[in-house]
């Protein structure tokens, strides 16, 4: 059994006393759940607690000195690998990653094209503008994609005014969060980033859920992370960090950086408690969550033979789907999911559809053992 | 024995089995370490974990949702409380904090007076003037006070330019880490905080070790923080949480402000693993560290006896003090107290002078035990 | 005559000796051009100059100090009164008079709605972003409006991101440069208006050519600067300074803005020569420009009779007319057209079309001569 | 006679018909006044439109395009061949000459040495810090001068900061407004450039009144600013344009430079009237206000002898000296001398001191008629 997703029952009598009395029951369930509405394992804290203690007390592992060395470094070390780029940094926050990469890539070319979807352009507060000078121009608006046409078009205009504009950056994010992680159109995107290379502009990558798009896409990470001088992928959401974000890019960029990062007051004097624990799930990653799509679509087959259920997916969708219901109480459904230990998001009564996600969680049960939680009794 | 700073051997052996073969050993030395070069207990990581888990699993513990609720509101609802502020909100960095509070303050009066010698324009990038536009003024060059009069002449020369360049706000930091945690002269932070007042200028608090004035200036944490608009307090450093800042001000200045937070890319996803466990630590840290300094004074008074140590503080020194050893090998001293689980930083050799700082650690251990630690054999 | 578009005979007599010998030819030839390319009356440097003397010699005369008081106030006095605004402030350029306004106007709320077409999105460097931090989101692609859809769209949009961004202006340009002077609809605005002030977003004028805006929509200009907090309007274009604008808004949005010329390096030690020719041309404009459009009428009547000459204008045009010619050398037109003092900017060989605008030098001919000298000898 | 400092009476002459019936008198009195208070000729509305109709009457005059090209390029080239700089570039105001300068040396290296008493710290809104996030420190509290030890003493402070806040740029003033004039030591200014030099810190020179120093210190022009990469001119108070400022540089400097003037709103569309007068006064400043400075000291010979006038200059002063008056009525004193077109500001009444400066309208008159005026009746 894989200790990084479950933890076998001696060891679970074992924290029992460091857990005390009152923790009896609750350690008996530890490392069980099955969750449909996150990125991970979305580990309970004295579950993240517990996993932080063992891989502290390794022989091998050193913190952090104000988020440099030790267990950052050797994450960034392995990211940069994986991702094929010569260097990464550890940041405390996507919301930061994001920042420091277009404001570095960016210099003095104040525009920034991104999607109109984009985390960049909706869930960061205008960081880019107020804290760095930057104008985001919102792209694609209602789509996961933004096309080559719009972007030339934004191109050219930047470079008719009577002071220069000029693009300084292009910021992609794939798969996008707001179109249910729909993912960017890959050519579009290559073709995208072909036109922007020829003419100096830089590229960022906003791949937050990046480890999810070989599955789906047919490329490889380092095939997509060619395209672009900056790459951000999430520490917490797929590897079941608490929080933090790595930014790989070229020697050049990374070097003094963590100036800039302690400059945004990002440099957390110790980090390796957010990001301790990510480490062990990333080199697996990406067969374990084929794992999981493969146990997820044997679970559909077996439902879909029940006749009740029907699933549906969205044509670039990642880790999304959906699953409508009919002859059956919702409420009832979800009740007993949760009693079985399978946690799912609140289903839209009107159509009486759930919102589903594939995470590596569902590896903790068998598509049988899933089925039967929602076909029931 | 007091589970926060020991932990009961019962307690360790129950965690060997957790903590993995390879860690026995090591376990039987867990949180027995004292130190006389940090603000706090210094935990090794797998200490660290230990208590994170052990308070990860209490039945009243509750995680907060990108900084917000649970734990963290927990903790800021507490230091507000005892800071005598309405409210207070939870920072990853000191520098953030810092760099929220004088940009709020300041408005668009863009003129910081600051001392020379504090964290705010030394360590922190310049990141009041590249972020926020703000000019840092630095005052009281090589001193931990700035003066009245100082504060004056730029008041009165920035009221007297072409363009209004009002003083937005004076920062002040107390004790100052760069002049050996010596604090600022409290009558004249008074005076300096009572003519701002009149003035409108907004005062600021850069309090990061905040909880040793009370016991060497004798006005209580309420008393000092009446006199400022806002304050921070770290929260890892007397607290022994990993990572973090508390920003207490009034209710006007706090609300709203995880915005500002989330704007610089400040909102861990998850804090608590880096700040749960400083609230056990903050309702008797001011007990605690008198307790250690009277058990210090002891120890120093044991080694006075023995003709070898002389001890001299600040004529305004807080946690630190100076040994001077004559007659013995300093090296020899280092690895002994280094055998015995006390740690000292390097001394000067040519003066054989250690620079030594007093923290709750020394409640590990007794006067007794230290002052033989130091003279031997 | 009138003395302000016209110069007499005898003045010019008089001047000659001033101008020098060498300039006695030239001087028979002042003050007589038309032109059918310019907002103005497109003085040349020596026709400036000697207006700048004429009315610098006036009793009344006098100079402002560092852009303030004298010729300057007066102007500023005249504009508020004429657009309804308690008071108005000149500013050296039109994009700083953009940029003030909407920096004033955003305060913390840093998005800002703006024409895709608009001089502040395309014509200002992005200042507002580098400069004041702001967010200009571009509406209405390749058109004069945008509608009240896309504002509403964006202004949810804006809401619903994790952090606040909040819009905070919204800045419509009418007419717009871009658009041939298109009018943005006056309806649509006003619903745009109406939907921005219930949700306390704040409104900002580019009416850098707004005189011309009544005889065309049928708007007074108080009814039009009603709708918006501020309003621009440039004084060189229709009013033949050399420079500089007029902003205008309430008494508490203009107090103490001179401090924010003087920071953006905008306040002219003497601003006079810059502006205070215009202050002859702005009461009678209105009725000037009116004039100066049935002239035109009445020469275009003249020359459709002609047939060889066709004319159109834009559905919500305001200044700009087409003139397509045929059975004409268009070379030999353009040159007979200046050899005979009048102005036109380069046909369009491949549709024989001209474009053409309207402004107040047409009063210095009359329509049959004008007509005489496009259809020629 | 200097047709650029007088005008002949038969130009007045032929003034007067342009200048109306009504300025006969006052015409009979242009370009005769002398002042003891501005940096220049101090020309009152009408001389400057008359002196500005001239030169644009000229055949070879050129007007500029948004300040690009014609009588803005020819002074851009005259200033660069004097100051032996490549490049130069016209910018509307000294405060945008300063800003853009530090803005573009300083790059990312956001601190800038300035002196206390200069423009660049008081008297401009701290634009530097609030427009391009630039931390202002100031050196030399009340003092012309920097010192070599000061500058090093911040250097090795900022370097030793937890992160980077390097010095990316000394701003130098001299002569010094606020010190009377007083022109920085030229020994201490080489050895800081010197230093400066070495660790690639950049340097600006703010040189306003620069002109004034080669009679003063006995260097060239061309050596001063041979030690700076960019220096600042001011092109209105010793040489009688309206406004504006010359920043000369390397070509790579100023090239492109113009599009920063423009996204501050400092592009006038036509700046020739406020800057085409100052060409005639440039060739022949230093030669001119030799000339004055020996005319004053003339005239300050006879006043000694009449035994009721002393003088006093200031060690390091330029264009500035002091009269101190005994045994006669101030009030009459200074109302003789308006009657007589010689204007004084007011004196100090408690010292009985006048505070006077030099500058070229000294020419209009002699050192006997000037002493007279003092001495009367």
């Amino acid at each position: 059994m894989d200790r990084r997703h479950f933890l076998a029952a001696s060891s679970i009598a074992a924290l029992t006393p460091a857990l005390g009395q009152a923790a009896t029951a609750p350690a008996a369930s530890l490392f069980r759940h099955v969750n449909f509405h996150s990125d991970g394992l979305d580990f309970r804290p004295v579950e993240y607690a517990v996993r932080l203690q063992e891989i502290a007390a390794r022989d091998a592992f050193a913190p952090d000195n104000y988020s440099r060395g030790g267990a950052v470094e050797a994450l960034e070390t392995k990211f940069a690998t994986l991702l094929g780029k010569p260097a990464a940094m550890y940041v405390p926050t996507g919301t930061l990653a994001n920042l420091l990469a277009v404001r570095k890539l960016a210099g003095t070319d104040r525009r920034v094209l991104v999607q109109a979807e984009s985390h960049l352009f909706n869930d960061s507060g205008d960081g880019a503008g107020i804290l760095a000078g930057l104008n985001l121009l919102p792209l694609g608006l209602d789509s996961a994609d933004i096309t080559l046409d719009e972007v030339k078009s934004w191109v050219e205009r930047s470079a008719g005014g009577r002071v220069q504009t000029p693009i300084g950056v292009i910021s992609i994010e794939s798969p996008v969060r707001r179109r249910h992680h729909a993912m960017a159109d890959f050519d579009q995107v290559q073709s995208i980033c072909a036109y922007a290379r020829e003419r100096g502009i830089r590229l960022h990558l906003d791949g937050s859920r990046l480890f999810n798009l070989p599955l789906h896409s047919g490329k490889s990470l380092k095939e997509i992370c060619a395209l672009f001088d900056t790459v951000y992928v999430s520490v917490w959401k797929h590897f079941n960090g608490s929080s933090g974000a790595i930014l790989a890019g070229d020697a050049g960029f990374i070097e003094g950086l963590y100036h800039q990062r302690r400059l945004f007051g990002g440099a957390l004097p110790q980090a390796w408690p957010q990001m301790a624990v990510a480490a062990d799930y990333v080199d697996s990653y990406e067969a374990d969550y084929a794992k999981a799509w493969r146990s997820v679509e044997a679970m559909m087959a077996l439902l879909e033979k029940d006749g009740r259920f029907s699933f549906t997916r969205l044509p670039n969708g990642t880790c999304r789907f959906f699953m409508t219901v009919r002859d059956m109480d919702l409420d009832t459904l979800v009740q007993r999911a949760r009693r079985n230990g399978v946690f799912l998001a609140n289903p839209d009564k009107a159509t009486s559809r759930f919102t589903l996600q594939v995470n590596t969680s569902v590896l903790r049960s068998s598509p049988e053992a899933l089925a039967q939680v929602f076909s029931g009794p």
